[in-house]
């Protein structure tokens, strides 16, 4: 293997491949980057337990003037390393040319390394999966669904299923879902012209997050397709491919209040400016817990963390209705809920000062929603 | 204590006096700031067993907009607590308020705040410092001095006086010295109108890197005063005080050589980037050093890692006299070396493949160097 090319427009894809390249692996190769170069272009593989990327490196891109010498096939690892090396070369272009035993020089202008490659042939094959059933979805909302909900999935392993997202396609609507038990999120799309679609699947919640860092914001749409265990997102020359969990989603629909006893709407930022700045006093006390209380004509969020001190504020609303009612929850799952839907007003629908609450947008209650389990309190 | 004031201008302050603060300490009240209101203005004390940090946001500052409605001192802590909640209030303005039992309240629009505050008093005297043998230095070259030595600083404490920077005052100039006994760098500048003045005392690095971190290049000069155990940076607003280190500090003049047998001139630039590439691969193999070979018409750095490969670089000089020379060291130690320099032509003066060698900016060979210790290798 041997091909010259623009240093960043490499840079670039390679940053791309490399999300999915953990530091450490039980698998050694998979630490290392796999590139492939033949007549389309180099091709470019990063992968872990839980997620592969591949992307090319078109031969007709202009902005890599990408020249193949001869063809061929490399891992080169650990990936860092080799990135910090293309990243620090002298010159625009650079050289990669494999030698004997995997021996593979990177030079360019006056500047010249080895180093000692992998034979590609060992590097795990990728998971095959059928497109012939895959739908589109715009890549700005189907990043605004993971943000919405990735959210609510359980950091702990000890309910493995929890951290992952649960995604439910049918009659043309996607319902993402998301809970660690102290709090849910839930987000329903439609999917246009896929009526007859259905799956059930659930999605790490790590492998989400680190697609929404790969794709780019210019990106208009991305093609899904699903098979047994793993889900793939395609961009034009881009493959995502994550594993799927394994197990029973717990049933979640149940756990949605269908009533509410009290309802206040509001500026969800006033709110999120309100519980950040109570949250201050409360991670600093011994117990992370804030109240909101809504009375006849008031919205109070307060804390009290006796060994450090109280917080009091009155939080400006838009309409309150129905009874008056104290609650108390960890600041932090609000604020993080609040921080999904940006700066619209939204309705907050309490039950009983033991029961779930939820925030939904005043202007659509039905495909979002965020819902909080609150804190039993002695006071 | 009452006062209403800007929260930016506050801020300002309060984040400087906030770089002396640890989050722990074996003194608890240290963790906290120090404010006291008075017809000046709000004088701020943050501290830590090294370095004091006071500064007054004076009445008179029209930004600040301060309106003092009864004097008074206060401890509030933790320090980063406090500047969180100021950070996050509505408003553009607040106040603060000390009642019953040091109990403080803070307040802006309306968002309350009450927090343990603890009695001033208790809080520790700084140092007095006489100030009429005091002298000037202008701050960028101070700023200069510090990052040009304080790189060589030892990290150990297995001798505590190594941490430090020696400052040498005598004849009208200052002699700025660290060593942690691998590599060597020492600036000298003129003191101007201070011929009478002598001092010899050792500055923590530490301190020093806070210093920087805490002058403003706006500033133009800064004034120095030494007492037995302390000295005192004082701007127009801004006292920092650091504790000088007890000890003898190794005569250095000894290790510096007079003679050279191999000089080579080249950009400080174009090495450190070569020798940057080349510390790539030094660090990810189990030895972490990097050769020098200067032949007749060559400047060449090399590594060498067999677990991981292997790098070379013609390095660009522009002059080139004396004898054939291989040298290995620590690229870490060159590459921090180099960064003090910035972009001009330097010489690297060798004397041996065994003996340190120094780097010296080619235009000015006496008031700057930086000197490395090489590393003995097998090859």
């Amino acid at each position: 293997m041997k091909f010259t090319v623009n240093r960043s427009a490499f840079l670039k894809k390679l940053k791309d491949v490399q999300l999915a390249v953990s530091v450490r692996s039980t698998i050694p190769i998979l630490t290392g980057i796999k590139l492939i170069a033949d007549s389309q272009g180099i091709k470019m593989t990063g992968s872990n337990s839980d997620i592969s990327i591949e992307t090319l490196l078109s031969a007709h891109d202009e902005k890599a003037s990408l020249e193949i010498e001869e063809e061929g096939q490399i891992v080169l690892q650990p990936a860092r390393f080799f990135s910090d090396i293309v990243n620090k070369l002298p010159d625009d272009q650079f050289t990669v040319e494999v030698k004997d035993r995997e021996q593979t020089s990177i030079t360019s202008a006056s500047s010249s390394f080895v180093i000692n490659g992998l034979d590609a042939d060992n590097y795990p094959h990728l998971p095959e999966i059928d497109t012939t059933q895959s739908f589109t979805l715009p890549v700005n909302l189907l990043k605004k669904v993971i943000r919405q909900t990735v959210i609510a999935v359980s950091i702990h392993e000890t309910r493995p299923i929890l951290t992952g997202v649960r995604l439910m396609i049918q009659e043309g609507k996607l319902k993402a879902v998301a809970t660690d038990s102290h709090r849910l999120s839930q987000r329903v799309i439609p999917i246009e012209g896929m009526e007859g679609l259905s799956h059930d699947l659930v999605i790490p919640g790590k492998s989400l997050q680190e697609l929404t860092r790969l794709l780019d914001d210019t990106l208009e749409e991305i093609e899904v397709a699903i098979a047994e265990n793993q889900i793939l997102f395609k961009t034009e020359d881009t493959y995502f491919y994550s594993r799927l969990l394994e197990g029973n989603y717990p049933e979640t629909d149940r756990l949605i209040p269908e009533t509410s006893t009290t309802n206040v709407t509001l500026d969800a930022q006033v709110l999120l400016g309100a519980v950040e700045r109570a949250s201050l006093l409360s991670h600093e006390g011994k117990n992370n817990v804030v109240k909101l209380s809504v009375k006849d004509n008031s919205v109070e969020i307060t804390g009290n963390s006796p060994e450090v001190g109280r917080v009091n504020e009155q939080v400006a609303y838009n309409d309150i209705n129905g009874e008056e009612m104290e609650i108390s929850f960890n600041p932090d799952y609000l604020k993080q809920a609040l921080a999904t839907f940006g700066p619209v007003e939204i309705t907050v629908k309490l039950i009983s000062t033991l029961r779930p609450f939820v925030l939904v947008p005043t202007e659509d209650t039905n495909d979002f929603i965020q819902l909080i389990t609150p804190i039993r309190t002695s006071t």
